[in-house]
Order: structure tokens, then C-alpha cells, then sequence
């Protein structure tokens, strides 16, 4: 008998998995899409060019679990259209203001501004429609649903975003950055890895609470790389304008530890997040693929 | 032995259904307040005094199927926050920018308008986590979330309330704004209905279609009675500006008809409505009780 062939590594196959989370994202948002001005908006909206690290990352843990990844496709699209509708109204005007998002103007300069917060209202709405109809067990689906509602919601990043606002032009301490983030970026982060364990109910509860370790410090990280990135990216590689975070007085990691330090505390979060998915007795190594990737992108 | 109590008449019971879901409103929403501005601002949103029009018709269509209206509270709740997010988000500047609701500032007037995008965003969030978490059987909770969805979304309200402000300035016929209002209003008031038929699954589906019948007469009967609100109600006892649909340049139905032929559509509706009813096999009177009191109603 010959041995059992070898996946690729994950970190290979992220290009044919994003494409193939592409598909998933285009036929679950096409089915949904109303006629006129409102369905052309939110198309635009989902369909620019993301890096889809929340579905990668939720592809990453249901394989480390063992469970078909065709089952996590709900979930995948859930996440990235609730992390749209985060930016789309987070560039608004009356919050961040910005002109240019994934490359492309953001959706109130390219529609409208009553626009922009429809289609964020209707791509949350449409995220708790999908899950709600994903074919899966009931009490999978409600987690999922409950889970979702608790990361989004007004103790998750919607909060996030309203500390992240009341912070402008103020000096914070390292612990209400930390707090702010594990809140506005974290809680969505740290959610692709529960919707994947969701899928799992006989997951025990120690393993669990060592993948959501890994996942709330990898969430942390991704936010420190963002803040390396706003100063160190140009503009076209970013996709959106660099250095905005200054310019707007936000504190960031870079602003209270200096480029140095802030790259030292990502490579310290990094190796908390390998570190929490220590000997769990399952394939963990798409995780730490995810994680290595989500330290080291370029945009 | 003493003849069965009969209750007492549901219109006569209105206030004391208002104020038992006033407190159940209070105890939820009260439950998932963060700390800071965005729960305080959340807090006065949904501490505003209001008709409750869906809540109070999703406990009629209850009490007419026998259900225990208990069982009704979190769609109830659910309903009602979802209407007020969307008045939230629907009074900002750049939509209907109106500084009056329910006879105080509207939130961006009280607040600022970036708080009034994410209590807008919590508050619809905050409805799929209460009904997902509801002490209710996973089946029922899974039909509540995908009919919430769906009239609140895309296809539904959202998509209403874009065709709403496409069609300012523009003089609709007849068709066209009543296909704007079954889906801006309509969808949620016939979701009232909806819910509760939800929670019993044993509902004939011809009589599940008389009952959705019902909704979608009332529902247009409540936005005919709006338009002529807007006309011959003062602003102190709408609590919102009067005359503000002539301002914005909308088709109402007053516009179309006149103020004569507006209330005879009201009066067509109301007969239409307790038609839908007509034989149905259990006590409807709780509905088209309700449904004299929406076409009644002074503000």
C-alpha cells in the first residue's frame, strides 16, 4: 500500500483557497443581491479585493480539526462580510473619513453616503442570513449565530470602534490600546477559530481554550502589523493612504514603542500564539502557517 | 361551576402589554450595555418612548394562536430594535437628516453621528444575539433569525428605505410607492406576525398565508395613516416635525390621493385586513383589534 499522500502545506494553498473562498463569497452574496442602486453598492463592496485572512484563518482551524472545509464555507462569508460592513462604515465621514480602501474609493465616494450605511447594514444583516441557512446542524448554527452577534455587537468590535473614535488625539497607556484592539479587531480574529470549533461540538473545552489563546494573540498581532504597515507600506501597496494613523492622532503600537519595539512585541506575539497550540493533539501546523503568514504580508 | 374568565378586550389591555414589554425591553437591552458613550447612547435609544406597534401586534397574533406570550418576548424585543436602529441610522444627516424622534433629539442631535452609525449597528446586532440566546426550541429560534433577516435586509427594509430616498424629488405612481412601503415597512410589521406564527409549528400553512395577508394590509394601512400624520398632526404630538414628507419632496399617499381619498385607501385597508382574518379558526380578535387601533392611532 502506497503511504497516504501529503497535503501541500497550507501556506502553499492559500492562493487556491482564497480563490476558492472567492467563489463561495461571489454565489452567496449574488443570490441575495437586490435590483438598483443598493445591489450594485454592495457588490462593489464584496467584491474588492481583500486578503480574506478571517476565512483563511477559519479554513486553517477547521483543518487543523480534521472537518471539511466545504462545511466552514457559511462561516468564511459570514466573517468577511461582517468585516465589510466594518469598513464601509468605519471610512464614513463622521468616522474615519477615508477616501480609498482596497485599492479602489471607498464606497461613500464612489456611491453615496446614504449609500455606504445602507450596504453596511444590509452586508451584517445578510452575514446573520447566511449562517441562519447554512446547511449544518441547528445547534451548530445557533453557536454560530451567537457567536457571530457576541464578537460584532456592542461588547465586541462595534465598541471597538467607538473607543478606537473617543481615542483620537489622546494618549493612551499599552493596556487601553491592547483593550481597544482586542476588542475592535481582536473578537473577529479570535472568531474565525471559534466558528471552526463550533463545527466540532465534541472538541473538548481545554483544547478549545488553548486555540482561542492562539487566536487572541494572533489577533493582537495582526493589529501591531497593521501599525508597522501604516508607517513602513506606500500607499499603492497598502491599498489605502499611508500614514493615516498619525495623521488622525491615533496612539498606535509603532507611536508608543517606536519601530524597534513594536517589531519585537509582534515576534513575542507570534511566538505566545505557537506557543498556546503547544502539543494539542491534533494538525495544528495550518495555524501556525496562518499566523507566520498574517506576521510577515506586505499589505 | 363558575363560567371560564373571559379576558378582558386586547385594546383594553394595551398599556399594561406596553409596559410589560417595556420592562422586558429594559431587562434585555440592559444585559449587553457596554461601558462608556456607546452604552449610554444605545440606553437612550432604545429607552425612547415609542408606539411599540410591532412588539404589541406580534403578542395579538400570539394570544389569537394560544401561544404563551412569554415565549414572545425576544422576538418582540427583537422587533423593536431593529425598527429603532433603523430610525437611528435613518434620521442622519445623510438621509432624512431630521432632528426630532419620538418627541427628543435624534441621536446624532444628542450624541454625534458616528455613535449614531454604531448604536444603529449594535442594536440590529444585539437582535439576532437575543433571539439566537431565547429559551425557545433550536428549530424556532433558527425561523426567527432567517424571517428577521430577511424583512430587515436587503430585500426587505434596507432595500426600502434606498428606494425611499432614491425616490425623493421624483414623482412616484402608485405601484411604485406601495412596493417602496411593503418593503420599508411592511416586511417588519408582517414580521410581527410572522414570529409568532413561528413559534407554532403546527400552523396550517393555508392559515399561516391568511395571517400574512393580514400583515401585509395593516402594514400598508400604517403607512397610509403615517402620510396623513404628517399632514394633520403638530409636531408636538407626532414627535417629529410635521410636514415633513413635503419637505423632502416624497410621493405619500396624501400627495397621490389627497387627504379624502387617503383615508378612504386607509378605510379599504383596514376592511381588506379583517377580510384576510375571515374564518380563521382561533380568536383573532386580538388582531384586528390591533388593527383598529394602527389606522386609529394620533401619532
Amino acid at each position: 500500500m502506497p503511504p497516504a499522500a501529503t497535503p501541500a502545506p497550507f501556506a502553499d494553498r492559500i492562493p487556491d483557497l482564497r480563490s476558492r473562498f472567492e467563489s463561495e463569497l461571489q454565489q452567496a452574496v449574488g443570490a441575495y443581491l437586490p435590483e438598483g442602486k443598493l445591489g450594485e453598492a454592495m457588490d462593489f463592496a464584496a467584491s474588492a479585493p481583500g486578503k480574506r485572512v478571517r476565512p483563511l484563518l477559519c479554513y486553517a482551524a477547521a483543518e487543523s480539526l480534521g472537518l471539511d472545509l466545504a462545511r466552514l464555507h457559511a462561516p468564511a462569508v459570514a466573517l468577511e462580510l461582517v468585516h465589510t460592513y466594518s469598513l464601509v462604515h468605519d471610512d464614513l465621514p463622521a468616522m474615519d473619513d477615508d477616501d480609498l480602501r482596497r485599492g479602489r474609493p471607498t464606497l461613500h465616494r464612489a456611491y453615496d453616503e446614504a449609500t455606504a450605511i445602507l450596504v453596511g447594514d444590509a452586508l451584517l444583516t445578510l452575514a446573520f442570513e447566511l449562517l441562519a441557512s447554512a446547511p449544518e446542524a441547528a445547534e451548530v448554527k445557533l453557536q454560530w449565530l451567537k457567536d457571530l452577534a457576541s464578537a460584532a455587537g456592542c461588547l465586541g468590535m462595534v465598541q471597538g470602534q467607538s473607543l478606537d473614535l473617543q481615542g483620537e488625539g489622546q494618549s493612551l497607556g499599552v493596556e487601553a490600546l491592547t483593550e481597544l484592539h482586542s476588542l475592535k479587531t481582536g473578537k473577529m480574529i479570535t472568531l474565525a477559530i471559534r466558528l471552526a470549533a463550533a463545527a466540532k461540538p465534541a472538541l473538548e473545552a481545554a483544547h478549545l481554550e488553548r486555540l482561542l489563546a492562539f487566536g487572541n494573540s494572533i489577533g493582537l498581532a495582526f493589529q501591531v502589523k497593521d501599525d508597522l504597515l501604516d508607517v513602513t507600506m506606500p500607499t499603492d501597496k497598502l491599498g489605502k493612504p499611508q500614514g493615516s494613523d498619525q495623521r488622525r492622532g491615533k496612539t498606535t503600537f509603532v507611536s508608543l514603542f517606536g519601530l524597534e519595539g513594536a517589531t519585537q512585541k509582534l515576534n513575542d506575539l507570534l511566538a505566545e500564539a505557537e506557543a498556546a497550540l503547544g502539543s494539542l493533539p491534533f494538525a495544528t501546523e495550518p495555524l501556525r502557517e496562518m499566523a507566520r503568514y498574517i506576521v510577515a504580508r506586505e499589505f
